[in-house]
C-alpha cells in the first residue's frame, strides 16, 4: 500500500481513515459531560435518550378562568332552562393552570356563566358570587389539560444524538430535568507551519504570506461543533513541527496540520506524520485539495507503540485557502459528528444548469464553486475562479458543482449537481447579471441587500452579457458597446445578439475612459499613439469587452495598427485586474475607468465619455425580482454613493434608452 | 384604535409596532462595536460594507515549485530542440508563493525541467543546478499567481449586513483587517410572572407550573443573534410587576414579559404596559398565540414623557409554551433582524398533503405544527397535537401549515403551505408510520436515528392505520387487530380495508394485554367481569384501536354489554393516555399494556397475549428508505432494548407473517 502522492479515490482514502479511527477505538462518541439545562445547551448533542422523569401537566389543570364542576351536574341546561350550582359542593372558581378540585370533571369558562349573589341576582363580583347558573350542559373533561396531556412520565422525549433547538429545552424541562448529558466537544489542535507564513496584522514584504487559514479553520470546527484552538506559526523546519505535533496530540482529539503537505522541497508534513505514527493517505483524488494527509500520531511519545490506544488522527490540510477549507468539509465534519454523535451535516442537492464549459482532470472528483441563480424556470450554475488561492470564490459561492471522477469535464448547457450552500428561498431572490464590470455593481450589490435581493455578477464582458442575456441565462447584463458607425452604445448590438427578445435598456451611468498609468507617469505617455513607443508594455481587456471596443474603435479612427502595441494580446477581465496589471509591474498602461486607477494608486489620463447601460428583456423587467433595482436608481443615497466614486456621472441614471 | 384584547390582524399589529419603534427612532441597526477578526467573529452581522485595504496575493507569486523565467527565452524550445537557461540572469528556483523575480513572467515547474550541473550533465541537485534545460515553451504569466488575483485593493470583500460564515473571515483577513465592525447584540430582558410560577428543580405540587418558557425563549432570543437574560419569577402584584419592567427597560433594548398578557383578572401586563408606557395591540388574529401585547415603555420613569426617545418596545407573551415560543418567532425575530441589520430569517415552504381534516377559527391565521413526510410521490403534512401547552408537538413539527385568515378549515386530502423546520433530505429519509401506537415504536425511532433514519409516528389506532395505508399517507403501520371469528391477527382487516394492495407483514413484538389499576388495586378488580360494577369508572380506548377490538371480542365472549361499563364511552388515544388517566383519578382501570402501567407506576393485571404487527405496502418494503428498518429487526440490541421493557416477547420480532 502506497501512500505517497498517489491520489486515493476519496471513498478509499475515507474508508483508511475510518478503518484506523476503528483499530484505535476512535469511530464512536469521544466522551460526555453532564452540563445544566441553559441556553448554553442550545447546539449541543445528546448523549442518552432523554426519557421523561414526569409528567406535565403533572396534575389536571383548569385551561381556562372559570368554574370546576361536575359535567354530570349540568346535564339537561338550555337557554330556556337554566341550572343554578351552589359555589362550594358543586362549583369552586379556578384561574387558567390552577388544579381541578378532586370532586370535578371539567371547566365552564368565565364567560359562559352568570355570576349571582346571594339573592339569586347577576352580581358583578363575578369571580367570588354564592352561585353559578348556566344554559348550557358540558362534556366531561371540557377545558381541562389532563395529567400527562403534554408529557407521560417514562416516555421518550429526546433522542440521542440530537442537535439541541430551543424547544427542545423546554420540553427537556417540563420532562422534570435540570441537567443533560452531552457529547463532549472534541478538541481540534490547528497548527499553521510554514517559514513564508506572517500572522495577521503584520507589515507585508514580497513573499510574506499572511497566515489566515487558522482562523477559517477553527471557525469551521467551532460552527460543527468542535472546541479549535490555534496554535503560534511553526517554521519549516522537520524537528520543530514534529515537537510542536507532538505536544498538540497529547492535549487534542485531532491534530490539523497547515501546509507542507504536498511533496516540495519543505513540505514536511508527511514525513512528521511517518515519524511519529502511521502515514495512512498521501494524495487524494479530489480537487481543490488533492495534496491531503491522513495518519495517525502517537499521543505518548515519538516512538510508534503497536498498542493503538494512544494514536489520535492527524490530517495534513493543504496551503491553499480554498483546498483547506474544503479539505476541512470533506475529511472533518464527518469525524466531528461522529464523534458528536450526531448526523454529519449534508446540503441540499439540486441540478442545474452549467453556463459555461468546465474543464476538470479526469482521475479526480472535482468541486467547482458555482454562482446559482434561478433565470425564469432554470436554474443555472455559473462556475466562478478555480484557483484553489482565491477565497473569495468561496465567499461569493452559492454552492460546488460536483464534477465526479471519470468525467473529463462539462460542456457549456450541461446539467450537473450542485451541493447549495444557499436556501432555495435565497437562490429565487438572487439577480443574475452577466456582462461587463463596473463598481457601480458593487455598490449596487450592496444597496440590493437591504431591498432583500441578492445580486450575482459574472464578468464576461459586454458581447459576453448580450449573448447570455439570448440564452436565457441572466436577468440582466452591463453593456457599454459603442457602434463605430453611429457613436450610439448598446442598441444596434442588442439587436444584432439578442434578435426577437423585447427588451427594456436603461442607462445606470456616464463615465470616463482613459489610460491608467504609474504613479508620476514614467514613461510619458499621453494619449493612445503613445502605445506604440516600443518600450511601452499595454495590457488589454478581453474580446467583446466594451473598453476592448472603444480601444479598437479610436485606434482605427487614429489609424493605428494594434499589432505595433506591445501587449495588445494581452487580456485581463476587469477594469481592476487591469489596473492591479499596471501597478504591479506587468503593464505600463491600459485602458480602463478612473475609479479602477485611483483603487489601486494609479495616475489616470481621462481620453473618453462613456454610457454604460443595463439591458433587460421584458419579461425580468417587469418582475417582482427585479423591481428593488428599479427603485435603486432613483434612490437618492444610492446616486449619492456612485457620484462619490471618481469618473461617475449619475445625471443619466435611470433613463429609459429602449422600451420595446 | 381600541387596544383590548380585539384580535387585530396580524399584518396590522406588526405595522403598529413597527411605527412605533419608527416614532422611537428604533427602526434601525441599534449601534455597532468593533470586535477582533477571530472565531467569535462568527455568525456576527457586518455594520458596514468591508473594502479591501490590501491586495491579495500583494505580490506576484509563484504557484508552483520550479524555475522562474523570461517567457519570452523560452520561443521555440521542443523536445528534439531543448534551450538551455543559465542560473542567476534567466533562470532563478522557486518555492510555491515565492515571490518572482522582477525579471521574470513565468514559472516552469520543477517536473518539467532538466537540472543539470557546471558540466552540462544531469544532476540530483534539482533545486540546485547551474543551469536548466527545457523541451517546451511557456507562455507569460503561467503558474504564476499575479498580484490581486484573489482580492484587488479597494474591491467590496463582504456587504454590510452579512450574517459571517468560516470563509468570510478568511477574505476580509486576506483583505488586510484585524478588526471588523459588527451591529453590537440587542439586549433582551425576560421577565417570567405567574404567582404559580416555580422554578426548574422545585418539587412540584398540584397548581404549581414549572417556568420553562423563559429558557426555550432565551435560547429563541441567542440562536436570533440576540442577548437574552432570564429574570428571576415575579408574583402576579401589580406594582412589583411594574417596579421589575421599569428596571429591566433601565438596562435592555426589549423587555418579554411572560404571561399575564390575556384578560383574567391575575393578567396585569396589559396595564402595565399601559401604566409605563404606550399600549399598542392587545390581541393577535393569529393562533396559537393570540392574547399578545404589544406596547412601547419608558425607560426613564414611570410617567410617560411625551418624548419618544426614551421609549423601548415590550412585548406581553402568552403563557402557554407553544404560543410564547411562537410568539417569539412571529414578532421578535424579525425585530432582532433589523436591529441587526440582517434578513429575517426565513422557513423553506412547500406545499403538502393534509392527512386529515382541520378545523380553524375563521377570523385567524392558524398555524398548526404538522409532522412532514414523503410517502411515494406526495408529501403529507400530519397535524400534530394543537393543544397551545403541548411543547412536545413543536418537538416533533417539521413545520407548520398555515390556515390563513378568512378559512374555515381545510379537508383531508386539500394542499396546504408548510413552513418546514427541517430540509427536504431530512424529510426524504423520514418513515412514516401511522397506526396503533407500541412503546416499541419509541426505541424505534431511537435506533433508527443512528442508522440516518427518522421515524415519524402518528397515533390513529390500527384501522386507521390500514386506512391511511390505502390512501398512500404512511409507509408502514403498525397493527394488532385480533378477528373475533379466526382468533387470527391483522390479514382479515388488512384484505378488507386494503384490498389490492400488495402487503409485507412482519412481526415486530409480543405484548400482554391486561387491566391497569390503581397501585394496591384499591377497588379490588379481577377480571372484565368487574368493569360492570357500578363503582368502577373505566377508561376506553378510541375506536378502531386493537385494544378495544380486543376488549369489545372479550366482552362478547363473556356476554357483558358495554353500556353496564361505567366510562365505556369515554376514549383516550394510546396506551398512556389511558394509564394516565387511571395514574390521576380519572378512572378506576383501563385495558393496556404492561409497559404503560409499569411507567405511571400503576399496578397490572395480566389478560391476555397479542401480537403486534408491521404492516407495509410492498412498494415500501423494498425501498432503500425502510431497508435499516429490516436491519434492525434483526439486531441483537435493539431486540434486547424491547425484551427489557416489562410485558414484551421478542421472539417473533421479524417473523414474515405475509407478502404477497
Amino acid at each position: 500500500m502506497s501512500v505517497y502522492l498517489h491520489d486515493i479515490p476519496l471513498p478509499e482514502a475515507q474508508a483508511r481513515l475510518q478503518q484506523a479511527l476503528q483499530d484505535a477505538d476512535l469511530w464512536r462518541v469521544l466522551g460526555t459531560e453532564s452540563i445544566p439545562l441553559d441556553e448554553n445547551a442550545l447546539g449541543r448533542v445528546t448523549a442518552d435518550p432523554i426519557w421523561a422523569k414526569i409528567s406535565s401537566p403533572h396534575y389536571h389543570a383548569s385551561a381556562m378562568d372559570g368554574f370546576a364542576v361536575r359535567s354530570a351536574q349540568t346535564n339537561g341546561a338550555l337557554p330556556s332552562q337554566p341550572v343554578t350550582l351552589p359555589i362550594g359542593p358543586e362549583a369552586e372558581y379556578v384561574d387558567t393552570g390552577d388544579p381541578l378540585p378532586g370532586w370535578a370533571n371539567a371547566v365552564i369558562p368565565i364567560e359562559n356563566v352568570e355570576s349571582l349573589d346571594e339573592d339569586g341576582n347577576i352580581t358583578d363580583a363575578i369571580r367570588s358570587p354564592r352561585s353559578i347558573r348556566i344554559r348550557a350542559s358540558i362534556a366531561p373533561w371540557s377545558h381541562v389539560r389532563p395529567l400527562g396531556e403534554d408529557i407521560v412520565a417514562t416516555q421518550l422525549v429526546i433522542p440521542a444524538g440530537h442537535v439541541l433547538r430551543p424547544v427542545d429545552l423546554g420540553a427537556i424541562a417540563a420532562a422534570g430535568h435540570q441537567e443533560i448529558n452531552v457529547a463532549r466537544k472534541p478538541k481540534v489542535a490547528i497548527l499553521p507551519t510554514g517559514t513564508e507564513l506572517v500572522p495577521m496584522g503584520s507589515s507585508l514584504k514580497a513573499g510574506d504570506i499572511l497566515e489566515y487559514n487558522s482562523l477559517v479553520i477553527a471557525a469551521q470546527i467551532k460552527s460543527m461543533g468542535g472546541e479549535p484552538r490555534r496554535h503560534p506559526i511553526v517554521k519549516d523546519e522537520f524537528d520543530l513541527i514534529c515537537e510542536r505535533v507532538q505536544e498538540a496530540a497529547r492535549e487534542h482529539d485531532l491534530v490539523l496540520l497547515n501546509a507542507g503537505s504536498s511533496a516540495g522541497a519543505e513540505d514536511f508534513s508527511a514525513k512528521v506524520v511517518e515519524k511519529l505514527g502511521q502515514l495512512l493517505v498521501h494524495g487524494v483524488a479530489v480537487r481543490p485539495g488533492h495534496p491531503v494527509i491522513l495518519g495517525m500520531v502517537n499521543q505518548e511519545s515519538e516512538n510508534l507503540i503497536p498498542d493503538t490506544s494512544h494514536l489520535i488522527p492527524i490530517i495534513g490540510v493543504p496551503g491553499y485557502p480554498v483546498s483547506a477549507a474544503l479539505t476541512i468539509d470533506i475529511f472533518v465534519e464527518s469525524l466531528i459528528a461522529k464523534w458528536l454523535g450526531r448526523k454529519p451535516r449534508e446540503l441540499q442537492t439540486e441540478t442545474a444548469t452549467l453556463t459555461r464549459k468546465i474543464v476538470s482532470p479526469p482521475g479526480d472528483d472535482d468541486y467547482v464553486r458555482v454562482a446559482v441563480g434561478k433565470v425564469g424556470d432554470k436554474l443555472l450554475a455559473a462556475p466562478l475562479s478555480r484557483g484553489a488561492g482565491v477565497i473569495t470564490s468561496l465567499v461569493q459561492a452559492d454552492g460546488l458543482a460536483l464534477i465526479p471522477r471519470g468525467t473529463q469535464g462539462l460542456e457549456a448547457g450541461a446539467q450537473v449537481e450542485v451541493h447549495l450552500y444557499r436556501s432555495r428561498v435565497e437562490i429565487e431572490r438572487t439577480i443574475f447579471c452577466i456582462g461587463s464590470h463596473d463598481l457601480t455593481l458593487d455598490l449596487m450589490s450592496q444597496f440590493l441587500a437591504g431591498h432583500d435581493r441578492r445580486l450575482a455578477s459574472a464578468n464576461v464582458g459586454s458581447q459576453g452579457g448580450l449573448i447570455a442575456l439570448r440564452r436565457g441565462e441572466a436577468h440582466l447584463a452591463g453593456s457599454h458597446l459603442l457602434n463605430p458607425e453611429t457613436g450610439e452604445y448598446n442598441i444596434s448590438y442588442i439587436r444584432q445578439y439578442m434578435p426577437n427578445i423585447p427588451v427594456k435598456v436603461v442607462a445606470l451611468v456616464g463615465r470616463e475612459q482613459g489610460l491608467m498609468v504609474k504613479r508620476g507617469n514614467p514613461k510619458g505617455i499621453k494619449s493612445l499613439a503613445d502605445l506604440t513607443n516600443a518600450d511601452v508594455q499595454f495590457m488589454n481587456r478581453q474580446r467583446g469587452a466594451g473598453t476592448r471596443v472603444l480601444l479598437d474603435y479610436h485606434l482605427n479612427l487614429m489609424t493605428i495598427p494594434p499589432e505595433r502595441i506591445v501587449g495588445y494580446s494581452q487580456e485581463e477581465y476587469t477594469h481592476l485586474g487591469v489596473a492591479a496589471a499596471v501597478a504591479s509591474g506587468r503593464a505600463d498602461c491600459g485602458l480602463g475607468i478612473a475609479a479602477a486607477a485611483q483603487a489601486l494608486n494609479l495616475d489616470f489620463i481621462p481620453l473618453f465619455q462613456e454610457r454604460y447601460d443595463l439591458v433587460i428583456p421584458k419579461q425580468f423587467a417587469e418582475s417582482d425580482l427585479l423591481a428593488p433595482l428599479f427603485g435603486l436608481l432613483a434612490e437618492r443615497r444610492f446616486r449619492e454613493a456612485v457620484s462619490q466614486r471618481i469618473g461617475y456621472d449619475v445625471s443619466v441614471m435611470g433613463t429609459v434608452i429602449l422600451e420595446d
